[in-house]
C-alpha cells in the first residue's frame, strides 16, 4: 500500500489555541521519531468561526506504521491527559480524485 | 498573502459515497476554471467508520479568489440542490508548524 494521509481536525475552544498548539508539538515530536513517519503540517484557520480551528495533515508510509505509533505506551502517556480537551476526528485517507 | 489551503471534510451517509463523489466532480470542474485556483485533491477514508469519509484539500492563490469562486451564481446554482445532502465544514488554512 502506498503512503496514507492522516487528516485530523481539532475542535479548539476560544482562548485554548496556544495550548492546543503546544499539545500538537509534543505529540509531533514523538511521531517524527516513529518508523514510517514521513511528514506533518499543522494548519490553522485564517479566520474566526472555523468549525475546526486547527487541522493536522500528516503522511505515513502505511496504516500499520501510524497504528503502531499511536498505540505505543509513550504516545498514550503523552496524550491521555489532554486529548479530551481538544476533541479531534482523525482519519487515514488516500487521494481518489485530483 | 501566500496561498491558502481549503480543507473541507464531508459527512457522507452509508451508500451515498458515489453520489458525493459525483457532486464533488461537478463542483471541482467549476472550481478548476476559476481565477486563483491552484489544485484540488479529494481524499477518501481508507477504513469504515470515519467521521468524515471524504475530505477535499485544495489550494488557492488567496482567500479572495476562493470567496469569489464560491459566491458566483454558477457555483450556487450547481451546488444549492445537493449541498445539504452532504454536510461539510469548509475552512481556509495556512500552515503554522511542520
Amino acid at each position: 500500500m502506498s503512503d496514507v494521509v492522516l487528516i485530523n481536525p481539532f475542535e479548539v475552544e476560544a482562548g485554548a489555541e496556544e495550548a492546543a498548539i503546544a499539545y500538537w508539538e509534543r505529540a509531533a515530536a514523538h511521531m517524527r521519531a516513529q518508523p514510517g513517519f514521513v511528514s506533518t503540517a499543522l494548519h490553522r484557520a485564517i479566520g474566526p468561526g472555523a468549525r475546526f480551528p486547527l487541522v493536522n495533515l500528516a503522511t505515513w508510509r502505511s496504516p500499520a506504521a501510524f497504528a503502531a505509533a499511536v498505540a505505543s505506551p509513550a504516545f498514550r502517556a503523552l496524550t491521555q491527559g489532554e486529548a479530551a480537551r481538544f476533541p479531534h476526528h482523525p482519519g487515514l485517507y488516500t487521494v481518489i480524485r485530483t
